[in-house]
């Protein structure tokens, strides 16, 4: 592996590990975009993490599907890389053995949870289903739990968003993976997630305080493992064992 | 105006209108992705109808906000054309006047009603709020209406749905009109949505079903209300009047 693009949502987020891998700001980046990309070599690999940059209507970081897309699919043409990590926060079902803290790497499919569609045909659109490399043994080396990560728009989950996750045996809900991973599947580019619990789904705490009291030790935990991560991946084949 | 980019999800949505126009499938368009473009001059006008194609994995069209992001990107720096229209069919509120066959123009801003995010300055962000140019005088000439535009990624509407559709005002519903209008907010290219109603949101009938029976009905009247507004649009200058 010698280029891996790692897409990401908040500056937040990113800022640990552009941190930890001493990555430099790409000065021609995408024009007139709100994206940031910074990029640098660590372990021989290319890395790139490409965030979705800030909404300056209203003044806030690009969450969700719609940056996701557009953001993977410029890094994808400009740096054909390897690999795409989809990396973030997320929240994590207590009831598949989530603790907040936890690294998840992704496993089976990406899945959507809030786009119902029953109309003959659609409803599995809807659901995506787009494929996740099979990182198992990354993520054992890395101490890493695996699961099924569900993407939707929201940061909350209603009643029909839970039940469509659990009918999914989602372990993770985030904001931005399925897009990736739709992008990458278009592209034929491998793809996988790295998120880290900041909050549980299914635990007692309102999830926006949860998110907010530990998204400094959850994005310091996805650094470090990312870290490690690219070091792995420089010394290995693909796909990883 | 000399060139207009029409941005649509469904085959069946399409079909009608590159008909009417006699457009031409484009041979060089976008590679490797499921879009499909269609160009012709009318009235003096380049029209290009972009659809957003087949899922593969899914043999169905390509509907909602993710496609609808990536085909209107990919429009606008192909074609640079004056104005996009967001175009396809709808659900209606009969509680703000809604008949099944209207065609609405897009007042005000285009809002999202499926991401919610209660993080403080997160929650307009998720609404979006990206403007539509001021049609009304058009509107009155096409003999349509005018109203807010929402976009979310389900063909229903739960109950959180309906309650933040109610409190932005929406007069239409459907998925993909707020994501092509954030597209054309960053490329800024002006960007208004006209739209076919073929389901009553708040009605008695199942979305689904009434949805399909209207489509054809829907689609014409849509087909029609285009070829007419693409001339007018031709004869003047912009914005129209």
């Amino acid at each position: 592996v010698t280029s891996v693009a790692v897409v990401m949502a908040m500056r937040s987020e990113a800022a640990p590990l552009v941190a930890s891998l001493r990555l430099r700001e790409v000065a021609d980046g995408p024009e007139g975009l709100p994206f940031r990309w910074y990029d640098g070599e660590h372990h021989g690999v290319l890395v790139t993490v490409a965030t979705n940059g800030v909404d300056s209507r209203h003044g806030v970081d690009n969450i969700g599907t719609n940056p996701a897309v557009l953001n993977t699919w410029l890094t994808i043409e400009q740096y054909r890389p390897d690999v795409v990590v989809t990396a973030g926060t997320a929240g994590g079902f207590a009831a598949r053995g989530a603790v907040v803290g936890d690294v998840y790497l992704s496993e089976g499919d990406f899945v959507f949870h809030d786009r119902r569609i029953a109309v003959p045909g659609f409803t599995e659109y809807g659901f995506g289903r787009y494929p996740s490399t099979d990182v198992t043994g990354l993520a054992g080396r890395l101490g890493a739990k695996t699961g099924v990560v569900s993407t939707g728009n929201s940061l909350d989950g209603t009643e029909v968003d839970l039940q469509l996750m659990a009918a999914n045996n989602a372990s993770v809900k985030e904001m931005e993976a399925a897009a990736v991973a739709w992008v990458c599947w278009l592209s034929d580019t491998p793809v996988f997630a790295v998120k880290a619990v900041t909050d549980l789904v299914d635990g007692p705490a309102d999830t926006a305080e949860e998110f907010l009291q530990n998204l400094t030790m959850a994005t310091g935990r996805l650094a470090a493992t990312m870290v490690e991560l690219i070091a792995l991946l420089g010394e290995s084949g693909w796909p990883p064992e």
